[in-house]
Formats: C-alpha cells, sequence, structure tokens
C-alpha cells in the first residue's frame, strides 16, 4: 500500500518537503499520496503579506508577521536554494539585501515552475491529529474555512511545517492595561509610516526590535527607545535613538524603567518573540520549546522522538532559512522513505544530547553562526540535497554580523558574493535608508525620474571598498 | 450511572448554566456531575477587560471585545436578574447605564456568592469534541494553557457557551493594505484617549460603530465618519461627526466613498460585526449562523437539532441578555434532567421553521424587541426560573430606542424604573459625556473634589422630567 503523507502548512518549510518528493520523483522513485494543508489562501507562510491583524477573515490567527516594508534583514547570500540560484531566476545579479516582494518573487517561482500546487489545500486548517498505535496511523481532521466543513484524513506520517513565528510571546507590565496608545507585539506591526513625529517604545532586544526600530526611524519617528531585559543591543544607533533597561511600570503614558528614569511615549510595540504552538497537536505529539538553535526530542532536529512517524520542518531558530528547511525535508523525505534507517531510541536520545550539550557551550553569535552549520552539515551528509559550501555561508553569516556592528543603518548596502555561483551582488541604486519604494518594480528596474538617482554617490569608496568585499 | 455534563465557556452564559442546576441541586434535585471549561483566567467573559488584542498570552485569540471606558448601551432594568436584583447587589438605588466596572461587579458577585467556582476550569481551552453515536457519548479534549497538557473528558451533554461577539468579521477594502494610519477591528479597540484631535473613519452601522463613535467623541476626536453599507444610523450626531456610504476604496490615507466623495483619514476602526466561530466542534454539531435574532437548527433557540444532548446558550443576536442566557440555561437543565421532554425531531423542525417565519416578517427595531420578548416569553413558561413582567422590559427597550433617536450622546443620562423591584433608577452624579473617571469607586461614591460637581446642574429641568419618567 502507498505511504500517506500528510503536510501542514505551505510556507518554505511545507513547500520544502513538497520539493524533495517532487525531486526523488523526477529521479524515478515512487513517491508517496500528499496531501499538504495551508490555512492561508495562498503558498508563503511568513512572506504572504496581509494587512490583518489578530485573526483573520476566517477568524483564524494570522499566520504572517510580515511588514510592508520589511527588506532581508540576513545576506540573500546565506538562504540562497542550491537547486534553484538567484542567477537563475533574475537572470542579473541584484544585491544582497532585497526587499520583501523580490524575495518573494524567488521563493514562489521555485515551487511555481513545478506543479506542486497540485498536492495544496489552501484555506484549510488544521484542527486535531490523533495517532491510532494499534493501526500505527495518524487521523488529520481539517476544517475547509470557506465552507465550514470538516473532514478526517488517515496519514501514515504527518510533517508538521507551521513554523513558530506566528505566536506572540507577550508578557504583561504594570500598568499597560491604561496606556492610552496603541499597544501592540510585533507579530500585528504592518509599517511605520504613522509613527513619524512619535515617541516610540519597542520593548525587546531581538531582531524585531531592532528592525522594527530602524524601520519606524526610516519613516521619521521622533525618537526610538528600546528597552531590554539582560542587556542592550550596543549597535552604533542614530541620535534619536537609546537603550534603557527592562520597564519596571506604565503610569499612564510615562513608562519607568528598571534604572529609576522614566519617559512619556505615544506608542508601545512589544517586540518580545515568539512561541511554538501547535493547538492541533495532543501533547503526547506537540513540541514545547522557547526559541532555540536546538529543541530537545527532535532526533536531527526533525524527527519527534516519541513518535518517529512525526516530522517538524524550521523548528529551531534560525540563522540558516529556505535551504536549511530544504536540507530538513530532504531528511524527512529520506526517512519516510525508507532509505535512511533511523537509529534505536537510545542512539538517538544520545545524538540529541550530544547537539544539546553542544548548544549549551555556545557563547558568542558567531559560535551560534557556526553551530548551526555543523548541524546542516550533518543533516546533509544523509541525503543527497545538491552539495555547498557551509563553510562558505558561515563565513557570510559573520561578515554580515561585522558589518551590522559597523553600521545598523547601512549594512545593506553592503553587498556579499554567491557560494552558489560565485556571482557577486551589485549595489542598489538607492541606500536602504532612502529607499521609500520598495517595489519589485522598482528595485529592479532602477529609480524612475522622481527619485534623487545621485542617492548612490553616497557610498563612499570606503563603504564600496567593504561591500565589494 | 450520573450524568456528565461539560459546558464550555464561563461567561455570563456558562455562569448560567452552573447557577441553572444549583439553583436545582437547592431545591433537592440530583444534579449531574458537571465540568466547564473557560479559556480565560477569569470569568465573565465579554464582561473581562484585557488590554490584549489579537492573540493572548498563550496564545489563544483574545476572547472579549470590551474597552476600558465601555459603559452600558442598553439600560440596566433590561438585563437585571430575575434572582438577583441590582438593589440586593447594590443597596442602594444606582442609575440606569452603569459604566463596565459597576455592571461587572454585579455579575460577578452573583456567582461568587455560590460555591460555583469549583466547577471551573480556568485557562483551559476546548480543543476538539467527537460524537461517539454508539455509546451516545462525547469525548471533548481540553488544553491546560499554562502546562500545555491536553486530557480527554467523556460527557453525556455538552453545553457550548462560547459567545459570538469574539471571532470579527473583516471585510476587506481595495487599498487597506497600505492605509498608512492604524486599522483595527472594533474587537481590538480598547480605548479612544489616543484619537483626540484625529480623524477617524468607522465601518459599520450597528451598535459598535455608534458607540466607539461617540466614545472618541468624548475622547476629542477631530472628526468621526461612519461608512455604511445599507443606510445610515441617522441619529442627532454632534457637528463633528457624519455618515457616508460604503467605502469604495482606499488611496493611501485617503478613503473614497460609494457616493464619489473622498476624506483623508489618520486611523480606521472596522466595526463590521462578528462571526460565529467554534473550530473545536465537527460541522455536524457547529452553528452556523449569521448574527441574527433567530438562527436556524436549535430547538428553542437552545437544543441542537442535529444532536438532541448539545446546546447552545446565548447563541441569538441580543435585546435581552444575562436573563435570558438564564431562562436558556434553566430550560437546557430541565431538558438535560428529563424534566421537559422534547417532542419528535418533525415537531421541533415545525417549532424551529415557526420562528424562522416570524422573524422573518420583522421590520422596525420595535418588532425585534417583541421578537425576543415573544421567545422569551414562549422559553420562561417551560420553566421555573423566577417569573417576571417580560412586557414591562419590552416597554423599556422601546422607550430607549426612542431616548437614542432623541438624544444619542445624553440616553445614558435618563433614568428607568426596575421591572423586577419596582426602583426607580437615580440620576448619576455626572454626565456620560462628563464623566472621564469610570470607576467602580467614582461611579459608587460620587465626583471627588477634583471633579466639577456642577456637572449635574446641565441637567435642564426638562431633562430631568423625561429621565424621571
Amino acid at each position: 500500500m502507498t505511504l500517506r503523507v500528510g503536510i501542514i502548512g505551505a510556507g518554505p518549510s511545507g513547500m520544502a518537503q513538497l520539493r524533495a518528493f517532487e525531486s526523488a520523483r523526477k529521479l524515478g522513485a515512487e513517491i508517496p499520496e500528499i496531501m499538504c494543508f495551508e490555512k492561508q489562501p495562498d503558498w508563503g507562510g511568513q512572506w504572504n503579506y496581509t494587512w490583518r491583524t489578530g485573526l483573520d477573515e476566517f477568524g483564524e490567527p494570522v499566520h504572517s508577521s510580515m511588514y510592508r516594508h520589511l527588506w532581508s534583514n540576513g545576506p540573500k547570500e546565506c538562504l540562497e536554494f542550491a537547486d534553484y540560484t538567484f542567477d537563475e531566476h533574475f537572470g542579473q545579479p541584484i544585491s544582497s539585501f532585497p526587499p520583501r516582494a523580490v524575495l518573494f518573487d524567488y521563493i514562489q517561482a521555485r515551487v511555481a515552475k513545478s506543479d506542486l500546487r497540485r498536492y495544496v489545500r489552501f484555506n484549510t486548517a488544521a484542527r486535531w491529529v490523533d495517532y491510532n498505535e494499534q493501526m500505527q496511523e495518524f487521523t488529520l481532521t481539517v476544517e475547509d474555512l470557506a465552507t465550514q466543513t470538516t473532514e478526517t484524513h488517515v496519514f501514515d506520517k504527518i510533517v508538521v511545517a507551521t513554523g513558530h513565528f506566528s505566536t506572540p510571546n507577550v508578557p504583561a507590565f504594570e500598568g499597560i492595561e491604561t496606556f492610552p496608545g496603541p499597544v501592540r507585539h510585533a507579530h500585528d506591526f504592518r509599517g511605520a509610516e504613522n509613527l513619524a513625529g512619535q515617541d516610540l517604545l519597542l520593548i525587546g532586544s531581538s531582531y524585531s526590535a531592532e528592525d522594527i526600530g530602524m524601520q519606524a526611524h526610516k519613516m521619521g519617528a521622533k525618537s526610538i527607545t528600546f528597552s531590554y531585559r539582560t542587556a542592550p543591543m550596543g549597535f552604533g544607533w542614530p541620535e534619536s535613538v537609546e537603550e534603557r533597561p527592562l520597564v519596571s511600570r506604565f503610569d499612564g503614558r510615562t513608562a519607568h524603567f528598571a534604572d529609576g528614569t522614566s519617559k512619556d511615549f505615544d506608542a508601545v510595540i512589544l517586540c518580545t518573540g515568539y512561541k511554538h504552538k501547535y493547538p492541533f497537536l495532543p501533547d503526547t505529539l506537540s513540541l514545547k520549546s522557547r526559541n532555540v538553535l536546538y529543541p530537545g526530542n527532535l532526533y536531527k532536529g526533525v524527527v519527534w522522538q516519541g513518535n518517529t512517524s512525526l516530522f517538524y520542518l524550521g523548528a529551531q531558530d534560525q540563522y540558516y532559512t529556505f535551504n536549511m528547511f530544504d536540507v530538513q525535508a530532504w531528511f524527512a523525505r529520506d526517512v519516510m522513505l525508507g532509505r535512511t534507517a533511523l537509529p534505536s531510541f537510545e542512539a538517538r536520545e544520545a545524538d540529541v544530547r550530544d547537539w544539546l550539550q553542544r548548544f549549551a557551550a555556545l557563547s558568542t553569535h558567531d559560535d551560534e553562526a557556526d553551530f548551526q552549520t555543523a548541524y546542516l552539515k550533518d543533516l546533509m551528509s544523509h541525503t543527497d540535497y545538491p552539495a555547498f559550501d557551509l563553510d562558505a555561508v558561515a563565513v557570510l553569516f559573520k561578515q554580515w554580523m561585522k558589518d551590522k556592528e559597523e553600521d545598523i543603518l547601512g549594512y545593506r548596502d553592503r553587498i556579499h558574493r554567491s557560494v552558489m555561483t560565485g556571482t557577486m551582488a551589485v549595489n542598489h541604486h538607492t541606500r536602504w535608508l532612502n529607499a521609500m519604494d520598495d517595489s519589485l518594480e522598482r528595485y529592479l528596474h532602477g529609480p524612475s525620474e522622481d527619485v534623487d538617482t545621485g542617492t548612490l554617490a553616497m557610498l563612499t569608496e570606503g563603504e564600496r571598498q567593504v561591500s565589494g568585499r
């Protein structure tokens, strides 16, 4: 009997799983019966920008935390697909930090050229999974959101590819219930245009805080105050930006900080991270973890220890993204097809323990990039995913972090060389700080006449040299 | 074997179900084994104000659509409990339109004085319900949100008391995805303090639009524009308030309306209603309905036609609220206990059909109030819920609607007589439009010295007379 595989989610991870099977099929393998369920009306996961916040048109939690003017905050050369390069897609070199629409175009095209859409049931949410020990099979109940009908399917294997940057972690602060201005989590941030002239408080000190803060600066916020729990980010902020310790309480529009200082604010954005959340899974199958580089209970970061017919993709915190999801999907596929034999429970436990120990020993961001590189190397060695030079990608990550230390507002103007093709990225026609139209058309076809084409001259020779490294 | 009853939700409806059984127990009846599951940390349903929007601290959709400065928009005399009057609770007459904290105090005290809290599992969300035809029992899987553990319980009867004013209905409008200011649904509205000086667009023409609009006016919004799909509300608005037909599209911060006019806005609130949503129910058990006074498939508005072991409370659009939930809960209890025999499927269908026909014939708001009065009379005749003069309540509803027509900003300053006790409400010490501190303390104990105690003088003699009717 043909294996039956259910994939939950058609974001980059779910799409990677579909492509992994497609890749095997093209090489002559018999592949499973596959169904993929996606609650959004289209694939792309986080990359589907929506103006909606909170709950979507069907009353489901909005998946995407994307904002209108997001640009990649890591070099595109670090997330390039080995089997579909930027050169192949764009036919011309582009810059290293493209805006949302450009990256989405790239990941969509990769799946669009194969006929994988037929596997996906859109507007369909996973409701409940049960595992039948005796039959060794799952029942997955889903709801077709448009028709409000529920149906139950039986699968031998389930792939959870629903991501973990959709459910906001929202701590409470004394007095926040009467802060008069808008209070929202980064998940519900869509654009900073309306923050011009405002005093903005961002609670948090990771990627969301940093990037939303710089968005707000770009859009003309009067001041930006970051509030950190553990340590400041310490970048070379522009003058209107500062960091303070954690908010101890709010009193009206005044925030009081742990160092005894206070300041009045117009708006608060909680950049306090995300939670793993799998409301469709019983606790025996549900990953419970903070957002870390190596969650426990997942062999090779992918196979659920409690039931090896269950797989998670992209469950780690991420330096690598798209190409890591790919390798994970290739690995999951090979386990499902029996090409890769799983060792005993004890051997898998030992492997997980080993990685958790290595993880616990990390101290710097460079260590973290190296750790995930090592993880990916290990995983890749078990699959036929097209090999690429992971050490070279690790070098890019470290250079990128160094660039951010040097110039938090300018690191996106620097360029990097593709590990896949050797192609050097080109300087974008407009510096990120000045690029207010970040559409695909404007990005690819250059500034129109109403845009100051002199902006490139603002890159000094020294900067060009750094960028050209 | 003792009957096992599962109640989902501990808002006013779920609390009514607990009290219905408690009332029978006190009179000597043997009552079922009862478990009630509430995803919020406290009971009260909509009346639990939270500053949170979108998803709550556990990543569950926020239940409450309550805003900080909400005052009852209907006379308290229309929602008074027959078995726990305002006189009994407050020990003194109060005004007819108390603020949130005062009403919440009333409904909480009513359950607090009995020992009903022991039945409720808080922070526990319903995940999935299955019905076993052969065993004639339900399995209800719930998640303890704090511990992330799931458990499955077996019940003979399930009561769905989760409400239907929590899942926003959010239509899309061309260009809304790039409106630069905040766009939110009324469900996520928490206060209008930050709308002072702003041009505000409210899409919708029902209670949410009207009340949030007047809140924003009270808090100093520069202008308020209501946009209606079908017909304007047509109240006697203050000068800065107007009504226009539906938005046809947004272009930046400009809204274009169906009549060809346009206007620039700072913020948009979608007062576009709510959806019935029961993500824990298979479609065979799930009510699908718009928000209407008589949803189909519910015998006496309570018993699910497809499975008479399933009950819905408060599933109707509402003139009556708390006391209607009570009567429904008393009826559901009597069906569960076998005190009230259910007629055949066909007879129940005929009854539902009859009510749907009456419903279809309604044309005015007065008709609607009469319709729900008739429904409640019918339902009450089947229970031992303490009788009260429903016709007198219907008169109150009609007077209230007339008062709103006369003075949309002042109807809350009018007073009404209790149907339960005959007690006449008293004028509040401050007019609603001037009452900026709406805490329980200030409400009950009068204006403090820093408040202009002269506000009462603003009630003209003529107004007092109307109020004193």
